[in-house]
């Protein structure tokens, strides 16, 4: 990856002076860039050639045509999806560039709406001690870079020369389709002239994927309704809104999400993400003292994430927000307060058990309290003990789930527990919770430099998370940002805080990335793993191929490796 | 009236240095002052004498006792609220003072809430051109000075030599009072020595007062609950807050008052006083776009009002509030959002018509609708006619008010009519709006240079309103601000608005004032004109006695004699 120390505004400034923005397009940024001199050797026209998914492109050093395929063969199970990538460049042709799926007669198996040329977003890097945690309000103080991550779904795209444009194609091969062979090709044109035929062929083989309602991978991507609403520029929870977040969401729930992200206070993590999360529930104390709820903003929410296929859980957020600051209107003085409360004041307590309560009555005539969870982060001992009374007190029956670290004495109160990548639960523990019809998973978030989704992760890193999952026994994967989007999301991942992307992982518009779509291969590994172990014949080899994804024992080095490895005998 | 040129804060910076701040005292102002050689003159003992309740008391002029009685005879109806004012003052002696009421044995008259020292509070004057109204940011551009308006239930109190100290007394003769003389005395201490015996007699004829519910003239002075809250330092719409208010409201309904004072809008005046009105019905915008309403704040005041005895209408103020920017909670966003509305546009009338719509099925379902008035200012006559439209649209039935100017093309609307003091109604007007149950009368604000109730106005000013009303044919007086309080209402009567006095005419903790008690004078004076000119035998002689009230005639030189000469009449 080309790095270099200047931000995006003076690259973009430098860019604009040496006239090389192109035209037609301002949502790429355009970077300064060492030349690389293989440019020079290779062919003036067009090429195009398939390129590895699992890594990144770099947009200005020349592909070396003799390590490309001209011909993909993948292997799919009926109902999987599948992703391939080309690439194009050229030592000196330039122009209007676009492409085709010609798919076999019969097959319509593109998802049109993951499908199309990958643009350039920048981004930054690791912390230089490790990790993307912290602050990062200058810009210039990590190094920035483009990187081909976002999925736009467009065939047609102004090529500039000695610049490689990656490509992304996505294919659902159908439930119900034939095993055996299909075959098609991508025909790539510049200026109306085929400038590349790339063949490819899809073997289907007799296995089938499980029906979503039978998928055992336990996805929570915590969404954000309220920064679709400020980069769509439509008001909240309107008829927009909602219509601007249906693909995104959809596409979430073919990913197998399990989780509908409510939140339940005002900023349950003190607005930490560029839209901060505003509470679902109405609260109005009114004159007389008491308190009034209304649950309409939820009620559509939650309604509006299950028609898209999102669920069962709802996960509440928080009891205890990390400011311990609650929000609601007060109908005496016509206005917002925002209380401070100590966890160890009746205040508390009042407040919760009698909001709480209001809520489980509600769910409950909704249908909803089972599948229903009071949702907590790792927060200081005191709060997280005040947080399971207050519950308890308002309903004994409630779910609860902490994603944080492992507490041998809450343990039992969890219905749902996710830990850090780097920590383990104890022997028996994850089983144990499996038959009581728990759920056990891990999660990744800023603190991980490898494997992890950022935005300058290696792309295999997020297909990692699959078989991880299943070497360690565990039900899932969570993470904290399925679309918490930053300013310019579309241009520009990096935030003031955190390493570049760690907020989201798919782009507005519903545009998909890499990453996401790499997550997704290993949620079907997983998938099929689940499947295939049921046969003890199988068992014993998965358990051998997952070794290498063991804690402590996972490696960079190989990870493409392993994963091609354990997929080799998936689809076999 | 001793007038300076320095703001209050520079005087007492200058009596701190002179050292002549009362110790026990710091709720009186001390201002600079020439010394009146007259005091070189008068006895060094404390003298006490009757004072004239129809001027004011200038606090550093030596009073001439030989113009001053020693022994007071007073004339009342049966039910009669009297008053009564006597002067302390000496050349040197000082000391701690005190008084005490010796009523004839079996009376207990003595209103005890309304009788003590009336303290010295911070005015300031007219506009040099005439007039109350403009802004005063700048105090030092106004002349300033003190008067002796605040009637501070206490008997004891440091008096400082070479100073005049009144103090005040009010009977409420019980409507059962055998008609005959009653006779008594105010005995005045200092320093537990007898320094004053004032006697006074009141006759008692043979008339009584009509019943509070029988009583003619309408009073609206403009309730500011706001301000209780605030100077009170208590909860709005806490228990404490309608125990700090009832009271002051209650002094309110004894005077006659019949309008409930309730807004209906978020500043509906923009937030012009001190204190601003706050939106008495709480407005949600729901997500789904549709408004919810909760009148719980509305219900409390109107119901606490009601037994205060202040009644029986309701006005509510404002379908037009003067910004035209409407305050409501947001659901979606968790926010109170102000929305301007134009009154040409559909939302204007879809706001309103769905408050109003709902606000009158709440008003039916409490047996308030009645009563209730929409209640206008004078606005531009295209938001009056968008009030009167949406008004009209939501209920025809709602009653209308408006305090303004007289509009011909207006006048059948609205139930209750109010024009300003120097303005006049067409002939026969007055008359037929009464054949029809409607209210008519007449209001003071900024604009009157005289008569009216600024705080450096003559008493006896206020007791005009009542003749003028009864001269006019009226039936009442409205007031805008009965306690829009300002920073320190106790201290200084001055705003950064208008002259000082002009918000309030009553004082925090239930304590009334000179100008609020002498207006009461000349609403009893006006209850009694209604019961005399129903016997044909009076009604001439005070059609007669009414003609200097008239307008353009009345006449600052005589209104003290003009009012005493009707009094001799109606007490006879």
């Amino acid at each position: 990856m080309k790095k270099h120390f200047l931000s995006f505004c003076t690259c973009l400034f430098l860019s604009l002076l040496a006239g090389n923005v192109m035209a037609q397009d301002v949502t790429e940024p355009s970077v300064p860039h060492a030349n690389d001199p293989a440019w020079n050797k290779t062919s003036k026209n067009l090429q195009a050639a398939w390129g590895d998914t699992n890594l990144q492109t770099d947009k200005f050093i020349c592909p070396i045509s003799s390590k490309l395929s001209k011909h993909l063969i993948l292997t799919a199970w009926r109902g999987e999806r599948l992703h391939a990538k080309f690439l194009v460049w050229s030592g000196e042709e330039e122009g209007n560039l676009r492409f085709e799926v010609e798919e076999q007669e019969g097959c319509r198996w593109t998802d049109e709406q993951t499908t199309g040329f990958v643009r350039y977003v920048m981004t930054d890097e690791l912390n230089k001690n490790g990790g993307g945690c912290g602050y990062r309000p200058d810009k210039t103080l990590f190094d920035s870079a483009l990187v081909a991550d976002r999925i736009e779904p467009m065939r047609t795209l102004r090529y500039e020369a000695r610049t490689v444009r990656p490509a992304w194609i996505t294919f659902d091969v159908p439930r119900d389709a034939v095993s055996g062979i299909y075959k098609g090709r991508i025909r790539v044109e510049c200026e109306g002239k085929e400038c590349g035929v790339l063949p490819f062929t899809i073997r289907v083989i007799d296995r089938t994927m499980a029906l979503p309602e039978e998928c055992k991978f336990h996805l929570d991507l915590w969404q954000n309704p309220f920064a679709v609403a400020r980069v769509a520029n439509v008001p909240l929870w309107s008829r927009e809104h909602f219509e601007a977040m249906r693909p995104l969401m959809q596409r979430l729930a073919r990913a197998g999400q399990r989780g509908i992200t409510a939140s339940i206070t005002h900023k349950p993590w003190n607005g930490q993400t560029y839209d901060y999360f505003e509470n679902m529930i109405t609260e109005i104390k009114k004159a007389d003292g008491t308190w009034m709820y209304d649950f309409t903003v939820f009620d559509r929410w939650v309604e509006f994430m299950q028609q898209c296929g999102v669920g069962p859980y709802i996960y509440c957020y928080s009891v205890i927000p990390w400011k311990l600051s609650f929000r609601y209107y007060d109908q005496a003085t016509n206005s917002i307060v925002d209380k401070k409360m100590n966890v160890n004041k009746p205040e508390f307590d009042d407040y919760w058990v009698n909001k709480l309560s209001a809520f489980a009555t509600h769910l409950k005539a909704k249908g909803w309290f089972g599948h229903t969870i009071i949702a907590m982060d790792e927060r200081p001992k005191e709060s997280m003990e005040a947080a399971l009374r207050v519950i308890r007190k308002a309903d004994p029956n409630y779910k609860i789930s902490l994603a944080g670290n492992y507490h041998a004495e809450l343990e039992g109160e969890l219905f749902d527990l996710c830990i850090a990548y780097d920590t383990q639960y104890p022997d028996g523990v994850v089983d144990a919770r499996r038959q009581q019809g728990k759920i056990t998973t891990f999660y990744t978030c800023c603190t991980e430099s490898w494997p992890n989704t950022f935005t300058f992760s290696q792309p295999v890193e997020a297909s990692a998370y699959g078989p991880i999952a299943a070497e360690r026994g565990l039900d899932g994967y969570l993470r904290w940002a399925y679309n918490s989007w930053v300013e310019s999301p579309e241009v520009d991942t990096r935030f003031h805080t955190w390493a570049a992307g760690d907020t989201y992982i798919v782009y507005p518009d519903n545009q998909s990335s890499v990453r996401f779509e790499k997550m997704v291969e290993g949620i079907q590994m997983f998938e099929k793993i689940q499947v295939l172990k049921q046969n003890p014949r199988y068992a014993k080899s998965i358990e051998k191929l997952l070794k290498p994804f063991a804690y402590k024992k996972i490696n960079a080095a190989t990870l493409g490796e392993d994963i091609k490895r354990l997929n080799a005998f998936l689809n076999k």
